[in-house]
């Protein structure tokens, strides 16, 4: 658990993409961002307090969070000088960055002397148990998708912050390493051991009030033959009890496997569902998301409608649209 | 790769069981058991020439292969005395137990000092790629079951024998540790991270002959929650040609899951088929082998009659019948 307010770290970001990550947070999680920390060049900015090391840790900061992509897959000597006054300063370091902190050795001899934790979200930091497959009370809502990156993360995040509205009881899950810098805490799915990963979601989504909802963050596809083994297991761990069908209609391809058709949304119903009912007889799929990033307002409204005429389930695209209609369908389950 | 031949150990064995290891390198590999080596009170025996290291040594084998069980968990000190004898004789040594040689600081030592190899085959040695869906040459077969431990590593050996006696060009690709301490190579998929499970199986069975088959080891089952990531990335990182459904007719819930029942022989083909055709959509199913151990020899035959007449494809018990005519059906792919 990654402790909360954060600082976001933006660097030297080359352009606000880079900086996605912080973006997601002050999006999703706006109490966890007291402020920004810029250096030298950078071209993000959240709108945020700029604040240094001190301004923030008076301000109550907990944890820098590096919330932008590095360059080269290098941690530069400039970064390197602000995260180490940050660990003598007495903030956490978390990161999602593929060359992780603790591979730094001077990053992990101030964090050791300082008594200061390490975050790196893409390493595990618990020892998942085997899924054992008995049902967990409370509810679960899982998105499944035609592709990788078509929206099932925003998806559950709109969801949850439609219900957290409405006063239900809701916790995003996050299962991967963007997912996990929003909200502090989950599983980085894609870098568990094989035999441990259903028990992982399992262990993430575990037994609840009657009436509460986690709303989990799907990863892969059943359909992309590079994570659809992530994807099982997070339909069997997960025990949805309901699901929504993800879907970005311009992709041509399956991400990254030119060779590969999209399966229709009919196609991706039949099959998640028949597999959710192995864990859960009750799984039903309740709603249809769409990631219109692609099309403008009225292309958008009228490929919703097209899908929702066709399939008879509600569809929209939540953070266009807002996730109202998709929190309602879950009301029938 | 382990270096063949092999002096299997035994230990102490209390029982034959506890070498099953040991005995399906025998059944299976017998070109690589050149001896036994038994301590006292051992209760197992392969009815291999007993021999000292010494003797094995002399007689060209180059790796003392754990073929036995350890007790409560734990490499003994009557055990550890014979594995340091060993490598100071110049073997590697291979192991799929749990606890691994290498975190025994004894046997590291030895084994640096000596330049010797140990091989724990629980671990992956290899940095595995992610899967690309590329479409390889040559022809593969996978076995995928009604549930975990029904077969279909015997099925897939005894298919590999079969073809082998046929002059056909056949490989055994072990996706376990028995499996690979049985032939002394492949992945072990349970271990391996969730991002590249697909692609370990892609590496597993690269490019090859085009009239030549990869027998691929199942691992789990689509209907195994703990595991069925596992299966899944299987069925898309093999690109199988050709499946065949595997069952154990005696089985009232799925292993070590009470609440679970077990698929139908229909479901499970429909099942696999439509999800083996994302990644090869010329995949076709082409029998059915049971496990009979449990039956007479007359309930055996009955049981893999009527399943034959309901499915309309052979079924045989391949390690009771011979596997013949799933070889057979392979002519149809």
């Amino acid at each position: 658990m990654i402790q909360t307010p954060y600082l976001l770290f933006l660097g030297d970001a080359p352009d606000p993409l880079a900086a996605k990550v912080a973006q997601g947070i002050k999006d999703w999680r706006p109490d966890f961002a007291l402020g920004q920390f810029r250096m030298e060049g950078c071209r993000a900015d959240m709108k945020l307090p700029d604040m240094t090391l001190a301004e923030a840790k008076a301000a109550g900061a907990k944890t820098l969070v590096i919330g932008v992509a590095n360059r080269g897959g290098v941690i530069s000597a400039a970064w390197k000088k602000v995260l180490i006054a940050a660990l003598e300063e007495g903030f956490d370091l978390a990161s999602g960055l593929h060359n992780l902190l603790r591979d730094e050795p001077d990053l992990k001899a101030v964090a050791e002397a300082t008594g200061r934790t390490l975050h790196d979200v893409r390493v595990p930091s618990v020892q998942y148990p085997i899924a054992n497959g008995e049902k967990r009370r409370g509810k679960r809502c899982l998105a499944v998708g035609t592709d990788c990156s078509v929206g099932k993360m925003y998806t559950a995040l709109c969801m949850e912050r439609e219900m957290v509205a409405r006063g239900m009881k809701a916790s995003f899950r996050a299962t991967g390493q963007t997912g996990i810098l929003i909200t502090g805490d989950g599983v980085p799915l894609d870098a568990v051991i094989a035999d441990f990963m259903a028990g992982s979601v399992e262990w993430l989504t575990p037994d609840n009030d009657p009436d509460h909802w986690d709303l989990i963050e799907g990863q892969g596809s059943l359909f992309h033959v590079s994570y659809s083994g992530v994807t099982m297991a997070l339909i069997h761990g997960g025990q949805p009890d309901a699901l929504i069908l993800s879907h970005e209609p311009t992709r041509t391809h399956m991400r990254g496997l030119p060779g590969y058709g999209l399966p229709s949304l009919e196609v991706l119903r039949d099959t998640a569902l028949a597999l959710a009912r192995v864990a859960n007889p009750k799984c039903q799929v309740v709603g249809i998301s769409v990631n219109t990033a692609a099309l403008d307002d009225e292309a958008a409204l009228a490929c919703c409608a097209e899908i929702e005429a066709r399939m008879g389930l509600a569809t929209v695209d939540p953070f266009r649209h807002g996730a109202g209609r998709l929190v309602d369908a879950l009301g029938a389950v």
